[in-house]
C-alpha cells in the first residue's frame, strides 16, 4: 500500500474531515528541549474532538460510507477512544451507533459514549465476547463495522495528523508516535513520505505490549500476545494492513517500561500543564530513554490523547 | 489609584516584561459554552512562565529596581506561585533570591524554587514566623522585598494579562478572575477600564476565604480571617492598595464552596485536557453557579495557574 498512496489521497481525507475535527495546536517546551537535547514539537491531539486522534480515522471512515450504509448505523467494539470516535462520527452524520464495550470499562468512558447518543452494549471483558457480541449486533442491526485501525480509510484519517504537523513545522528530522494497532503510526509513515523531506518515523511501544517490536525484529507479523502495561490504549496487536506499512516505512521501534511511561506522563502534566493519557506518554518516554538518537534533531511528537480516569491517581 | 492609571503605564509594563513572559493562548470550549450558556474565553496563565500569572508581577517589580538594589538580591515569603515568580525574576536578572517558605510546603514547590537557583529559608508554617524570618533575612542580606500583591509594580504587571486578553478577544462583556490578595483582580480592573469598552470585572472567591466579599459588602477592608478552603492560593486577605481599586471598580464578587471548586476543576481537566489548580477553578465555578448573570455574554476567564501537587488525588 505504501508505494500507492499519493498526496491527493491524504489531502482529500483532510478536506473531508476538516469540518468535524480540529487542526490541533503544536506546543513547544523549553524544559523538554533542555531535558532531551532535541528540539521538540508536540502535536496536541489530546485537544482533538473526543480527546484523541481517533476522531480523525473514525470520522473519515464514516464519511466514506453511502447513505444506505449510514442508514443502517455504525458498530464497533472498543473500551477506549475508538468507541467515542465512532459514536461522535455517527452523531455528526445523523446515524445510529452501536458500541460494544466490556462491562469493566470505566463509567466515565461509557458515559462519554452515551453522551454522543450511541447505544452501548456491554459484554464480558474478553476479546471473544467482544467479537461475538459485535457479530450479533452486526447481524441484528445490519450495522456497518468501523474497525479501530486495520482499515484503509481509518489509516488515511489518522494520516491527516502528521500532515498538519509537517505543514506547520518546517524541516522536521523525525516524527515519533506510539504503536498500538498501528493505525496512527502507519498513517504517519504515509504522510512523512508524501509531505516530508526525508523525515524518519519512529514508534514508541510499551515493553509490556511489544508485538510490533517483535514483528519488526523477526520480519513476521506477531499475533501471540499477553499484554501487561499501564498504556491501556496500546494493548492490541498490529493488523495486516498496518503491518505492511510499518514493515516498509518505520525507522525503528523504541521500547519503554511502565515506570518510564508514568515518569514521562508526570513530567508532561507537571511542566506543560496538559493532560495526556499513559499511552500518549510512550513516545515522550522513548525520547528521554534514547537521547542520543534525538539529540540536536527537530522532532515532532504526536501526543495522541488525554482521556484519563481522574478518580485514579497515577503518580502516588 | 484607579483614576490615575493610564494606558501608557500598563503598556510600558507589558513592553518591559515581554522578553520574559509568555503572551499566553486563549482557549475556547464548546462544552463549557453549552454548559454555561455564555461564550467563554479562557486566558491560559497555567501555561505562563512558572506555571502562573504571578510571573508577570514578580518580573515587573524586579525590572523596576535599580542595579544597586538588584545587587542586594530579592526576598519574599510565599508557599506558592509568588515564590517561584520572584525566584524566576531573580534568575533572569542575575540577582540573588531568598525565599522564605513554610516547612510544610510541598517538596515539589520547594524544589521548583531551588531549581531557579534561589536560596530557600524554611520556617514554621505561621504568618508570624514567615514575617519575622523575612525581616531577619532582609536585615542580614539587605535584600529587597517583593510583596506578593500589595504593590503598584506588581499590580501593573498582573494588569498585562487582561490587556492581552482584551486585545485578542473583541467585545468582551465581562472578565472574571479569582480573588486572593487582589493583585490580579485589581490589575484586571485597571486594564478593563483603560483598554475595554464597558467591560465589567467580576471576582470569584471561595466561601472559606471570603474576606474580599465581606469587605465589599461592608464597605470596609476586612482583615479578620481564618481561611479554610481547597483553593490554597487564595488564603490571604486584601491589601490597602488592591482594596482601593477593587472597591471602586469591581462589578461584584461571587462566592463558591469547595465542592463547586473541585467540580469545576475536574470538568476543566476532563474536558479541556489542561491542568489548573484549585484556586484557578474558582471563577469557572462562579460562572457555573450564577449562569443567569453570564448567559449570552462574551466572558473572559483568567485561568490563573496550574501548579498542583500530583501526588494528591483531588477527585477520588
Amino acid at each position: 500500500m505504501l508505494a500507492e498512496i499519493k498526496k491527493e489521497d491524504i489531502n482529500k481525507a483532510a478536506e473531508k474531515i476538516s469540518p468535524y475535527v480540529h487542526n490541533t495546536p503544536v506546543f513547544t517546551s523549553k524544559f523538554f528541549n533542555e531535558l532531551s537535547g532535541a528540539e521538540l514539537f508536540f502535536k496536541c491531539e489530546n485537544f482533538q474532538k473526543v480527546g484523541a486522534f481517533k476522531a480523525r480515522g473514525g470520522v473519515h471512515a464514516a464519511l466514506n460510507l453511502s447513505d444506505a450504509e449510514l442508514k443502517k448505523g455504525l458498530v464497533t467494539h472498543s473500551s477506549g477512544n475508538h468507541a467515542q470516535a465512532v459514536a461522535y462520527a455517527a452523531k455528526i452524520l445523523g446515524a445510529k451507533a452501536y458500541i460494544v464495550m466490556p462491562d469493566n470499562a470505566p463509567k466515565v468512558k461509557v458515559n462519554a459514549v452515551k453522551g454522543y447518543g450511541a447505544e452501548v452494549i456491554l459484554c464480558e471483558p474478553t476479546l471473544e465476547a467482544r467479537e461475538s457480541t459485535l457479530e450479533e449486533v452486526q447481524k441484528e442491526k445490519e450495522a456497518i463495522f468501523i474497525p479501530p485501525f486495520n482499515h484503509n480509510d481509518v489509516i488515511l484519517g489518522q494520516a491527516t495528523c502528521a500532515k498538519e504537523l509537517i505543514e506547520e513545522v518546517n524541516d522536521l528530522d523525525i516524527i515519533i508516535a506510539p504503536i498500538g494497532g498501528g493505525g496512527l503510526i502507519s498513517g504517519t509513515i504515509l504522510s512523512a513520505k508524501v509531505f516530508g523531506k526525508g523525515i524518519k518515523v519512529y514508534g514508541g511501544e510499551p515493553e509490556g505490549a511489544d508485538d510490533a517490536y517483535r514483528s519488526l525484529k523477526s520480519g513476521e507479523l506477531v499475533k501471540s500476545h499477553t499484554p501487561d502495561t499501564v498504556a491501556d490504549g496500546l494493548l492490541v496487536t498490529l493488523g495486516d494492513k498496518t503491518w505492511a506499512i510499518i514493515k516498509e516505512g518505520i525507522a525503528d521501534i523504541i521500547l519503554v517500561n511502565d515506570e518510564q511511561i508514568l515518569e514521562a506522563m508526570k513530567l508532561v502534566w507537571e511542566r506543560m500543564k496538559i493532560i495526556i493519557e499513559p499511552s500518549c506518554a510512550v513516545p515522550v518516554a522513548a525520547i528521554l530513554k534514547e537521547k542520543d538518537l534525538f539529540k540536536d534533531k527537530r522532532v515532532g511528537i504526536i501526543l495522541t490523547g488525554g482521556n484519563v480516569d481522574l478518580s485514579r491517581n497515577y503518580f502516588s
